[in-house]
């Protein structure tokens, strides 16, 4: 079957995830999707650089997308499938969107300032022209969350959203608590990591929360994209006391999106606002650090469910911007054969690589066992592990309780294959001074 | 249009569930699917009690759906166009799956156990057929974790899955690691809960784990089902002073499934194993507690992502089924407008329900304020609450700093209208003994 044809509209960090990506996982990606997916078409002002960046990505003996400078050129290309807007914002970036749109072309985008400020207009035409336009990428990085709430959760009545969808402000607000920091100190310091822009308005005061937000409700609750309803309050005023103080009463202060639905029938309405917030210390989301995101969704049936991820950067962007180019290679087509398949690979792409036996595995392990209160014991069992080349991370020699003679040691190795630690827990078990079995569980840092 | 036809098989806990959450939610699903969902048939083996539920569930006005204690009866109902099955097992079960496959059904399980046993041999009819066999419901209950893997990540190699993917093996652990008690108190605790059955060996010793990891092993990395290879240690053998000394060297210990990518080439191999499992206790799947289930994926460009949620109960697994039964509802058809659509909800059933101003929100709030350190002042403060009927949950009050005659008060308030808190705020301001602006930040309890 014919691959399918991309256009790339802008080849920055995005796009050049989405080049890598699609070029370093080609194989994996179409036997899932059923047919290729190859960048065809690559439009970006910065010629050389585009042209720098197609040329070492692409594999050898491929022919290489063609680059050019005029993003329009590209959308009214007949040869091209589907359009990807990486531009960003809402000037050019709409105009090209809603020409690929003309032109009977899918769109994939990740731009959430468009969508939660022009959505309205732009999914209407794609729905006059029976195309898709597709941004799982707009909302919380490479999480899956769009399609959670728009085909994961439909069973519920959605009551509510809150989310940590902006990463800068989660870096900045994880650091201002871990090391009791000031605001622009640390600002100044996210700015030099590359986690905060040149200039960080969007990202600060709520406004990159609030475009998210603002599609995540539309999609919830069956509601117009209306952002310029939203309540918008950044970072920016927070002071190192008050998270000190929020601290000590149990609560982590983070800027969440909250969409909820109140009332009912005639006064019936729906919340939706960025702010700082206190959320109880022990709840997951409290513990979500540094730039990652997090998005919890309550629904009448589910219950609360969360959703965990990089919420920003080139590849696990780019993962969601080629979920969508998936998603839309399985269902642009009227072949059963090309719906989602089963088991998510198309059946005759299934692979036969083995599963390995329990003895093959690599693991971490803690042991404990009981020995006798004597000189040399330790060596001897750490002699065991050495001549077997397993490490020691950690030990822990407890005393023997009062009248007894023996007591617990407990170990954590490094990881090594299972039978290898087998084989050093049946020569610990034959030493004199070990009674019983050594209890091994296994260690996984994840 | 006209409505789907569902044929129900087993109307116990998670069928009754998936009866009561369509008709409760009919209106919002019909909204995202484009067409009614309907229950038509219902065989179950206790008629009395089926029968007795499908009348309470059923909404006035409307035909009830037709019970019986023919199962084969209903999956070759020419009228039936999808069969939920939640039989569970692998005896009659298996049947009815491929009799109702082999009469050109839709097919929606809860089976894991089937799937993990079977699976190759279902995939392949209903791959023949040309029917769909959707099983979101049969890992983590609600969360849809399953779409996450099949299209939420395909544009990944996906390198490793770690789960707490059994329920009840969580919520003894968490009890055994919160109490100090011994793994058989707390067994015989949670049966008495209804957290384990009266048989617990499928929760406890990891099989009921190992089913549900065979099947994302095979949607993750396009693998048949291979259940019989998998590697299953339970819980029944750990000890309170395990989970101690794991504490004590700073980590949980889970029940996790496992499975994992290994080797490139000939050497490739598949890690498939569920065991309890230390994991470092900063990590957020180690602070997942009770029944809650949560699954961990590392994909080469998303890096890690993590789902959680309920992974078992009535509603929460209902709402899996009924995901499913919207994504056929969606899909089997050729028609554009019944493919997903852009904004999870059908395009001319949208709802101008309105966004509220942030005044007429409802929150908790934290207030900080800069008072004179001298009598009453706290009385005036909590007088303009109380005469706004503000109730304060907690409050922090410092002394002033050496030398200063100042200190700051800290109050957690319960829920009230914004625009309430809103004069609150102004009052206290007002009040001579309060220097400055009263700091206000939101509180969620979530």
């Amino acid at each position: 079957m014919k691959p399918i044809n991309v256009g790339l509209l802008g080849i920055g960090t995005v796009g050049g995830g989405t080049f890598g990506v699609l070029a370093r996982n080609r194989d994996e990606i179409e036997r899932r999707a059923g047919r290729g997916i190859r960048i065809t078409r690559v439009a970006d002002k910065d010629l050389a650089r585009a042209r720098a960046l197609v040329e070492s990505a692409t594999p050898a003996g491929e022919p290489p997308a063609v680059v050019c400078d005029d993003a329009f050129a590209v959308v009214r290309d007949p040869d091209v499938d589907i359009v990807v807007e990486l531009i960003g914002g809402y000037g050019i970036a709409k105009d090209l969107v809603l020409e690929a749109i003309a032109h009977g072309k899918h769109v994939v985008t990740a731009n959430k300032a468009l969508l939660a400020l022009h959505g309205n207009e732009i999914f209407g035409a794609a729905q006059a022209r029976g195309v898709m336009v597709a941004f799982e990428a707009a909302v919380g990085g490479g999480i899956p969350i769009i399609k959670a709430l728009r085909e994961g959760l439909t069973a519920n009545r959605i009551e509510w959203i809150a989310g940590i969808i902006n990463g800068t402000s989660n870096f900045i607000l994880s650091e201002m608590r871990d090391k009791g920091l000031a605001f622009d100190t640390v600002l100044a310091q996210a700015q030099k990591l590359g986690y905060a822009e040149a200039d960080p308005t969007f990202d600060i005061e709520g406004i990159d929360a609030g475009h998210k937000l603002t599609i995540m409700s539309a999609i919830a609750f069956g509601v117009p994209m209306r952002f310029e309803r939203a309540y918008t309050e950044g970072i920016t005023r927070l002071t190192a006391e008050d998270i000190r103080y929020a601290e000590e009463l149990g609560y982590r202060i983070k800027l969440l999106g909250i969409t909820r639905r109140v009332g009912e029938g005639e006064s019936a309405g729906i919340e939706l606002r960025v702010h700082p917030t206190l959320v109880p210390a022990s709840r997951l989301i409290a513990n979500v650090e540094g730039v990652m995101n997090a998005v919890l969704v309550k629904g009448d049936a589910v219950g609360q469910t969360m959703y965990y991820g990089a919420g920003a950067g080139s590849e696990p962007t780019a993962s969601a911007v080629v979920a969508d180019l998936v998603d839309i290679t399985r269902l642009a087509t009227v072949d059963p054969e090309n719906r989602v398949p089963h088991l998510a690979f198309q059946p005759d792409r299934i692979s036969s690589v083995p599963v390995l036996p329990i003895a093959d595995i690599e693991s971490a392990y803690y042991l404990r066992m009981r020995v006798q209160d004597r000189p040399g014991v330790l060596a001897d069992i750490t002699r065991v592990l050495a001549d077997r080349t397993i490490s020691i991370d950690a030990m822990v020699q407890k005393e023997p309780a009062a009248g007894e003679s023996e007591a617990d040691i407990i170990l954590l190795t490094h990881r090594t294959i299972e039978r290898n630690m087998d084989a050093a827990i049946a020569s610990i078990e034959a030493l004199a001074t070990v009674s019983g079995r050594v209890t091994r569980l296994r260690l996984e840092e994840l």
